[in-house]
């Protein structure tokens, strides 16, 4: 019955979501793929796995004309990447969790797929098991996809739901993801955007054909927040959340970033609470869908790694068809973003920066005002990330450039009539 | 760069999804698929297509042989298992709509293509732009999978909204929703449950491996339910929804039904509101899973069977893993269920086919039960559906055959204490 090609696999790292991979791969024989050997950085360790899997000697896989398949499951992006890129030109399918490699490196792994013509499956390095990548791929390749909004990293929503429901401080609630272990424990890369916006740079690809570098990107993480931020949202019946956001705007352009912002209760993005990951996908044929699900650990990541192995049974590949099959989008520029932003020193607000300012709070000790701003100006300029200032999105917070016009003059009407 | 298969398509059916299909296909010019001839039931109407393209004369798409891919979206079960068949049969890749056919007529089907080696993909007939049957081939056909419970049925979950959102009793919410085009004119098959039974016979075939006609699932629809009901779902902070569930027992079998449930207001389903579809996969490694769209309508219908359509340009099939390469599971029969009844008369519900009663409450009025009983019971009787008896499963129903003697004997000594 079953006429696929028979896998050979190659694993590189037996951390958490190696030895998951490993555990879920035993129990299920019916995928007829075999393991044949683990490279690991440091010999000598105890394993839950027969000694002689275990070798410290990369090139005994990439070498293997035996092994057709790399699965790459290690930390170390630089490291990484040259696996990946190796095993490539060695003629071998290649399955990878690294985000960090992936979103540095795409140009160059776009370019080894094409001239290799083997293929690089990267699902568990989104959203670990939600398969958001080939739903992309494969579901809103032919559709116009007007908006995606996502929450991709768990440890920040873990952080933030335990702010909002338990009332901790986001010193509390971070140790207190680490000690679950949904932080690292340096929190850095998940605490300050670095992983969403990792995530966010190959989605944007897939669902746009847009090639950025991270540090291309506009992005914060959660680690400015107040406690007061988190009051003023529940006084409106809303929440913050770190959400990663791509728009497409009226001219063909698409405005992209990652931010804390504010999500109303009723929102989908509401629903995602603690360590899961959701995503909202808004296009003109399938309207409105919502993926919800584990967006981190190690059974998820390794059930992700373990259907992107399964696909490679009958030859899948990701066919980037936003990319080269349609005109690509560009990243907008020149858009306008609503933006609350609570800061201790009216010193450090550049009042002038802003196109028009809707409100303003003073209380005696946190202040906040919201206004309306370049997206040009937050991703030129850092005092909004600086002086003890906190900027959270407002819901919906896009304005295009030919919106801002009309409110503008609307804005000075009213200011002109108080 | 595009080395796939040149897709020309004949196409049974222009109702609100042909015409849907059509518009989508005159959008997505990248798919390159060509769509030859439509097939209608009745010329000399007019349609919003070109004339030249249109034929009644349903050989002249089956046998021609410039078609390699037959689209049907027509409302008769019969005529479209007729047309299937023979496009399969004259070695036509095939994508359908319908969730009758299929339902009916599924072990036919599955020789039908096991005999030609085509491909018959049927996405849009499950829950339209949800790829719930592609994520289950793909995603969870290596997994350990634990339950799948769905909202399947837009008609039906829009009026139990309206009943519990705005207060309309059945009739008028019924009325609401045809007013809407959310129900048809002739609405038994979505609102006694025949089309939510169609759905999951097919759902359990790709989740579980199981074979089972509509006739052979318990099944019910809302139409039983009370004003009353609501109020008690309300008082528990629950909601009523028909719940269509499968769940694996500890002895490997599957207990699978299609009933009104009730519904913990923070449970994934309660967040499904409206015409939308939902779907919650419980599996071992990917954890919990939940899917939530647009379940009917033309453009989402459409969008699904365009995605169809793209995957068979890679040469797509379903593997049917769980049936061919796994054991199949079995359907549970000695399983039990907690029940919630509400009835007008003592004298209509049989006291003794339950295995205890945990509630008793009697109004004036309307009176209800929750109570242990048999699922075999359910299925072999139908007291519970008549006399304007009202039966809702309660929220997480399934009681274990294994579990039963333990409680019932606690129920007992219970009962001997008062």
């Amino acid at each position: 019955m079953d006429s696929h090609k028979q896998l050979k696999i190659g694993l590189f790292g037996f951390g958490v979501v190696g030895e998951g991979l490993y555990r879920v791969l035993q129990q299920t024989p019916s995928l007829k793929a075999e393991l044949r050997r683990v490279c690991i950085k440091h010999s000598g360790k105890k394993r839950n796995a027969p000694e002689s899997l275990f070798t410290t000697e990369k090139d005994l896989l990439l070498n293997d004309p035996e092994i057709n398949v790399i699965v790459e499951v290690i930390d170390d992006a630089d490291a990484a990447f040259d696996i990946v890129s190796t095993a490539l030109l060695n003629g071998k399918d290649v399955v990878s969790a690294s985000k960090k490699m992936i979103a540095e490196h795409l140009e160059e792994l776009l370019e080894l797929q094409a001239k290799t013509g083997r293929s690089l499956l990267y699902e568990s390095a989104a959203c670990a098991s939600i398969p958001v990548i080939r739903n992309l791929e494969e579901y809103y390749d032919n559709d116009l996809l007007h908006s995606i909004k996502a929450i991709v990293n768990g440890s920040t929503n873990f952080i933030l739901t335990k702010i909002f429901e338990e009332g901790l401080d986001f010193k509390q609630a971070l140790i207190l993801a680490q000690q679950l272990g949904f932080a690292e424990s340096n929190p850095v890369l998940d605490v300050e955007g670095y992983d969403a916006a990792n995530k966010w740079t190959f989605l944007l690809t897939h669902a746009y054909g847009i090639k950025v570098k991270p540090e291309e990107l506009l992005f914060n993480g959660i680690q400015h927040i107040h406690a007061g931020d988190a009051q003023v949202a529940r006084s409106r019946n809303q929440q913050i959340r770190l959400v990663a956001q791509a728009q497409k705007l009226q001219n063909g352009e698409v405005a992209a970033f990652v931010l804390p912002q504010f999500v109303k209760d009723d929102d989908h993005l509401s629903f995602v609470k603690n360590e899961y990951n959701g995503v909202v996908i808004e296009s003109g044929f399938a309207d409105k869908q919502f993926f919800y699900g584990k967006g981190a650990g190690s059974l998820p990541t390794a059930s992700a790694v373990l259907s992107d192995i399964a696909a490679l049974r009958y030859q899948y590949k990701y066919e980037y068809k936003k990319l080269y099959h349609h005109k690509p989008h560009q990243l907008a520029k020149d858009t306008y973003l609503r933006v609350f932003v609570s800061f201790d020193d009216l010193k450090h607000i550049p009042r002038e920066k802003f196109e028009w300012i809707e409100e303003w709070h003073a209380q005696e000790e946190r202040k906040y005002l919201v206004g309306v701003i370049a997206f040009r100006e937050l991703q030129e300029n850092n005092w909004w990330r600086q002086n003890n200032n906190s900027l959270i999105l407002a819901a919906d917070p896009v304005i295009e450039d030919v919106e801002i016009r009309k409110l503008k003059k609307r804005s000075l009407e009213l200011a002109g009539v108080f």
